[in-house]
């Protein structure tokens, strides 16, 4: 299906032209990752291009040339230079066949699509009308299957755990428990290691039912016994702080927890700031691995940390299922003490 | 009034203590505050003490030594070692004058407050009945009377703006307009001086009336012409961000804004952090002149910083009227292009 | 070997301890790794200790009981509490058999060594002797063969990226070139990634011998070109960056180069700060084992990231060999298009 | 000698422009002064410009359009993106004429120059020759008489106390004694208050002779007492990190010192990183002010920071003498028990 390595390729390398974009919600390591898809494009003999704005870039020609010059200075720069969208166009069969259209209009041989899981589908779409795509999954929510671990996910982490490491000040100075809420768009990854890397004692993550009764429990017994303060990690889709607070009042009839909780919502915060040595090592790879695919004519795939190594998964796998919480991870965190829920799944 | 000066002092200075609390909500540099205190108050020749809890810590007898070894590694930690709190009980007659009777029994010389407009009023009070006391203005909202600065502002401006530029990256990449609430409990301050240090487009402080027509013509010029995002900065105080939301949402009628406003609210992560460089020195600075106010019978006085320099003003200036913000402060806003009210103050 | 699951085991488990130490160069992540085994040992129901100052603690009977209270707040905090040293004693056999004789009298059942290479030889020396030992790899060289991390690599990467990325800031506004030293002891792991990471020119590293008229070509290429400054990043262990620096100005007779080179040694600065995110969630992970692994008699072992999991290796294997760079990172490296020496290893 | 307020202003404002440029070492809120004196040039009718290179730039007509775009995202940005050199050919009387001579044929009406004492220096000769400039302080080092705080001073100092933050992490770990060389080209500034910030032992700074038995006496009392490492704060300028261990090796014949002496040079680290806010606000308040002083024809003066204001002050006052250390930071230095020398000034 490949472009890339057909037998009579006539024109010159440097004729053919490698694209990359950046799509759904922007997480740090995009711009590492563009840098390197350019880079490497450049030095296998292609030009290399980049749209702007998502998907929406291919329908509306936004197209821009990306140099090494351009791309200089992109590994400390967070957010995506290439901007994002959440595009509409995409969404319908119709509009995918025009996308096709657009990109052989435009000369471009190949495409390398970084994004979570909406973008992805895309991706696969492209593929299966016949253009070759490879992603890169970026995220910070680290909700893809099929991937230890997306570009965003670790910077993301130690966003939050900066932030609450200063609520945890604020927190012994008054005795006080503290609920907050860090993003996960419905995979309660960041909540559940957030609350292992920051100690907190409850965790409340879509993956598990939460037990209102022993987390109250778990809490005023730590009161009682210690005269501390508490931390409580919300993952977002659960609910919202507020109503979590509510919930804890409503069963709470008593007042054993005798503390008033305050919550915090971490917000978009946790999207920005400049990649982790992690997150731009991880981005390289990736990066690199992704025009290797496209070369290799391994295209419908995705770049994947598996078992320690960077490796092209299909996207039809990636796209089958839903990303669970791995059994070490609930285990470490029971054994660390965390109430996170009942041990029946959602 | 001091009991430090006495020309028939008998015993030795050993056996006489000052003692610190911090009180109300907490500020980084409070622990560099108490650990100047107390490094100063030995080196003088006196015993140190902290109280825990606040003004609570003196009704509680919750008093403990302070030694250059148990003060040793504060001036990097955020929060306070003491603990904080909210005393009721000392917002009552009675309770002042137990808290007397209390820090007699206590063998306390003299007392050092660390904290806000409500614990100086305390320290006010108690001198008036008769206990030597000088406050230090602890605060991240900048909104005590009579000093330019207090401790812990500028490491909360810059956590402030560690935060923003971390939203701005997001920003950045999807043309949005997002709307940030900072702390400052009835001072626009921190949102002003966030405003320009973060080259924000709008602030809604307290102090002046915000002009939600304007607002939106400011905000829908820059994206008709620059096709840019933009950034909000909310005061808490004047509204949620949840009701400037929906005002703009009203008066925005004909949608000119055609942008998505995204929230957050940066909460508690604000209080925290280890304390900078600048509120390292404030903090020792004021805490080597609180020793020396008491020593020097200069009771009832707060730590200022004035003119560039630390001194001593009179407690009954400080609580005599509320700290406006500065002209200086909102030509320069208005200078760089910041909307932030009507030229009326509220 | 193991005394935790003897068949006649008559005492309760409760009179059974479990001790941790740290020992040689500290690294940040060494407290979670201690606070994770200490609460997990005292979770399995034995008596938590902790040696203070590496091994000299089992000879100078420095021992201390951990607590959930006192294993509290590690998290955040770099260094290790427990404090460190390169034992002199424990490079004898004499020593080692007092080391086993001194821990039987301290009435310790099992150790978990946290440390690099010359600790963990100390570690399987008592296993010999029939002590039972688990290590724990801590190290901020990433030097430790048998595991694909050691606990701190991560925190140091950030540190010196951190620190880097300061520096362009400067090399930008001049368009000079800029040498920064890097830590490694013996090991290029550090330098080679963080010349990715960072977008360096020029890597030089114990592994490959630097090839200096090559790398003058490839830096007065950038020069004349791009007429940039340019970053070298060089590891400690292969000579000085001064000694680097005279190498230079010796093979660039002609001056080709046409900059001043600014050495930087990062120093120890790389040792410290609060462990990252992924470093507190290694260590706690790798802190687990290392307990269950001396209740399952799996001694003699090193806790090991191997294949994305955390799993035992033997310590035999571990001491076998030197760690080598992988050629992952080496052709990734390559294809970013930095010079790192000649392809055949030293 | 301003052109800006001539009585016979024919042109319209708009042909009139203001340039700026960047000068010596580069120094962290350079960015944020720039920008805001583009912005308010821009803001008062006249046509912003930056000069590249510092003073070469004139000579070298490198010069570009400043525009509210450009400048945009100058606020969090390290560094001078107008880039900067120490000009030699502004040294000389004939390259003075020249450069006015320049500036005249380019068309520019007034000039703001950042930068340090060198390059304050060119801005009094231009306006000597009839050319209307004002500086505004840019340093790293607050050597700049005349100015309590230089633009770029905060930025550093943080960036210091973070760096040694770490390095006590591992000092802790140790009980070692280590030794830490930060910048201040001849001003003991950045030493004194670092080690007041740091909670150093002992400042070694040119304005006062160190007394190396003392020095000595004091970290060995400190080992003897408290079994702690300690910590020295080395100003560059005084001597190298090396000399300073060799003296200390030289006086402590008889190893009452105990301990191993490690060095840090931090090096070109310091310079660099995103301005903190109080750069932020210090460049805005100078950057408008420059310009006002431009417009008002207050020229040959420099923006300062002066009892809390920003205020102009004559370039000749500024050049006519050295910086000293404050007596206000030299005694709360000795009473934090910081040894920093003999009471006589050097």
């Amino acid at each position: 299906m490949s472009l890339f390595q057909s037998d009579h390729m006539t024109t010159s390398p440097a004729a053919r032209s490698i694209a990359v974009l950046t799509s759904g919600g922007d997480s740090p390591g995009m711009n590492p990752a563009v840098r390197a898809v350019a880079r490497i494009a450049i030095r296998q003999g292609f030009r290399a291009l980049g749209y702007q704005n998502g998907y929406d870039g291919i329908f509306d020609d936004e197209l821009v040339d990306l140099t090494a010059e351009s791309v200089s200075g992109l590994l400390e720069r967070g957010g995506t230079v290439l901007q994002t969208s959440r595009c509409q166009r995409m969404m319908t069969a119709e509009g995918q066949a025009e996308a096709v259209r657009k990109l052989r209009a435009q000369n471009v041989d190949g495409l390398v699509v970084i994004g979570g899981d909406g973008s992805l589908t895309g991706a696969l779409r492209l593929t299966e009308l016949g253009f070759p795509v490879v992603g890169i999954p970026g995220t910070i929510d680290n909700d893809i299957h099929g991937t230890q671990m997306g570009v965003g996910v670790d910077t993301a982490s130690n966003t939050i755990v900066d932030m609450i490491d200063k609520i945890k000040d604020t927190a012994r100075s008054h005795r006080r428990c503290f609920l907050v809420e860090v993003m996960g768009r419905g995979s309660g990854y960041l909540a559940l290691t957030t609350a292992i890397s920051c100690g907190a004692e409850v965790a409340v993550i879509p993956e598990y039912r939460y037990n209102m009764p022993r987390i109250l429990e778990h809490l005023a017994a730590r009161f009682r016994t210690k005269n501390k303060g508490s931390l409580i990690i919300l993952a977002e889709g659960v609910c919202s702080a507020e109503e979590l607070i509510n919930k804890m009042k409503e069963v709470d009839g008593e007042h054993v927890l005798q503390q008033e909780v305050r919550k915090t919502v971490l917000g978009h915060v946790q999207r920005g700031g400049s990649p982790s040595a992690y997150d731009r090592m991880l981005a390289t790879r990736m990066g690199e691995l992704a025009v290797m695919g496209l070369l290799q004519s391994e295209t419908g795939t995705m770049t994947s940390l598996r078992n320690g190594e960077v490796t092209l998964v299909d996207l039809e796998y990636v796209l089958s299922r839903k990303r669970t919480i791995s059994t070490t991870l609930t285990r470490l965190a029971k054994n660390m003490g965390i109430e996170f829920g009942d041990t029946v799944e959602v």
